[in-house]
Order: structure tokens, then sequence, then C-alpha cells
């Protein structure tokens, strides 16, 4: 059994979604971030660095956090959505690091600017905006010639899904990125990804 | 050999000094940033995002983006600063990530807003300062008991190295916490270190 610590933000989503797709049974225990849940200190043993998702998998005792590790631990103790030979699963590590170091904080940020922010700075909106859209671009031309971002179905689209899918919360569309939006609808009819993005209820 | 195309920034000096380190002979193309030279089409061809560092293993024919997918594969390359029992790969790896996802991207925040916006921003630098601090004082935590960030000496203490060592150009101090400060002196004392953060010359 896996017990997964978790709240409702594109970063928990990514675990939720490859527990399902994977198959492995798990307990939810919802981290409310807005009532500052994290930063307890039964929270922070599992996470020194007080952020959500993190899991602890009973049957070997490990505790891992940041969801880029979550999803390289899932995906080697199931042997599922991440390639074996070297070319492939480096092609997968690369695309999730994009996703763990660019998209992540980028979108983010931007979400911060134009959504939490106390007041609207526009040098920092127009900042964040231009380089989410320079990162749509970058996926748009890796889904151009096929269905997912390294090819077949991996981590690196399980990672990067849920922060494409919040687009209307930034303001912003996908139309002038057609294979981007194509990949989110194909994504959107997965049953794991439907689960997934419930969690927690 | 190993083709490693990087520039003088805190992400490129995580692949040189980690090519000092396991000793793999390296050939240094330098991509000024400065001058565009990151969105070439001969470079594009090896990272459709425009970023350095990325390498090309010769050897196997493998060509890797992104810092932290680099580590990963340079580790795996030698059996080198990545443990290969489950529970210590993993902290590593959840370490490396919380660099890639957190220390590298607030950092650079803090960089832009502090150093190279067009007007100060106080809000933006408050944000980012205070982040920046928040991360200094979880490492300072973790390295509280241990000689590196999870004991013995790997990539996550490569990759987090370079991030911290701009803090004067940051504007900030580590004296407010002696454990990172400590650290960062054992880090400038290997002779790895010192190598790979005069890459490129």
């Amino acid at each position: 059994m896996i017990d997964l610590y978790t709240f409702t933000t594109p970063n928990g989503r990514k675990a939720s979604i490859m527990l399902e797709e994977v198959g492995l049974p798990y307990n939810v225990h919802k981290i409310d971030i807005t009532k500052g849940e994290q930063f307890t200190p039964e929270f922070m043993a599992i996470n020194p660095n007080s952020k959500i998702p993190a899991i602890v998998d009973r049957e070997s005792n490990i505790t891992v956090f940041e969801s880029g590790a979550i999803l390289i631990y899932l995906a080697e103790k199931t042997g599922k959505l991440l390639p074996t030979d070297t070319k492939n699963r480096f092609q997968v590590l690369e695309w999730l690091m994009f996703q763990m170091g660019s998209v992540g904080p980028m979108f983010g940020q931007l979400n911060h600017f134009k959504n939490f922010a106390p007041s609207k700075i526009d040098y920092a909106i127009a900042r964040y905006e231009k380089e989410t859209l320079r990162l749509y671009s970058v996926l748009d031309t890796q889904l151009a010639n096929q269905e997912f971002i390294c090819g077949n179905y991996s981590i690196a689209d399980i990672a990067t899904y849920p922060w494409v899918a919040i687009y209307e919360f930034q303001g912003l569309t996908l139309d002038n990125h057609p294979n981007l939006k194509r990949w989110v609808e194909t994504m959107q009819q997965r049953p794991a990804v439907q689960e997934g993005m419930k969690v927690p209820s």
C-alpha cells in the first residue's frame, strides 16, 4: 500500500494520475496547503521542504518527495511508463526534467502574478506569459509527429499534463498550438487521468 | 568522448563539475547565450528547448539535455555519485529534483529581478529573496548532521553547489546558515569543483 500526501494542485495530480495508471492501491492523505498543513512536524518529517506531493511506500518503507522523483520511483517499482533501454529512458528523463525545471516553475509564476499577487505587475505577467507560450511552442513542436511527448505514453506526459490543463485558469488558449491541444484532448480521455485529476476529493 | 555544450551559468557548471568528478574525457563547445547561439538550428537539433547544458555521448550516440538528466546519465554510465540501492538512490533523486524544481528556478528569478530586470520591482525581489532564504534554511537543516546533502557526496551536491555559490552576486550572505556555509567551503576545496567551475574558459 502507498500513502499519498497531496492536495488539489498540478504537482499533486501528477502523483495521483501515476498511481491510477500503474494500478497500485493507495491511501490519500489530504494536506490542505491553504491552511498551512504542510508545515506540521508530522508532514515535515516526510518532506523537510514542506511541499506536496510525497509518498510513503509501506511495502519497502521508503519515503519519496518531489513529484519528479515519485514518478520515477513508481515507474521503476511497477516496470511501467519509463523505458528501460538507455536511449529511450533518457529521452523520457530529459523531458521529465524539462517539466520539473521549466514548465512547472514558470507556469507557477504566471499563476502567481496573474491570479494571486496583491497587485497586477505588468512586467512580471508579461515575462511569465511569454515564457509559458514559448514552452507551449516547444511542446507543440515535439508533438507534431507523435502522439505523446516521447513517442509512447510515459511519465513525461503525466508530469506535463496537469500544468498544461490549467491554461484557461491562466487566461490562455491552446488554439495557436494545435498539436498540444490535440495531446491535451487525448490525455483527457484516459480513465486514469480523469480519476487522478479528482484526487484529493 | 563526450561533447559538452555549455556556458558560464550555474546549470552549465553542474555538467562540467560532474565530468571532472567522474573523470570522463570531454570536448567543450561554448554556446554563448548572450549572443543567441542557443537558437541556431544546429544547437536546437540537440536541445529543442534551446538551453544549455547538453551532451552528446559519441560512444553510445546518445544526446541528453537538461542538467538533471545529464547528471543521472553520467552517474549511471560511470557507476559513480548515485547510489544503486533503492532507498539511498531515491534520496539523491528527490534532492536532485528539489534543486531542479525549486533551487534553480527560484534563485534564477531572484537573479533576474535583482540584477537584470530593466527596473527594480520591490514585490518581485522580496518574493524571490524570501523563497531563496527559505531554501537556504531547508538545505542548512539537511546539512546540520552530515557533510553532504544526502550523507555521502552525490549528484545532489553537484546540482546544488553552482546555484548556492553565487550568493554574493545575489546580494546575500550565508552567515545565517552555518551548515550551508561549511558545505560550500567543503565543495570549494574539491579539485573537480574548481576545474568544473572554470568551464567554459
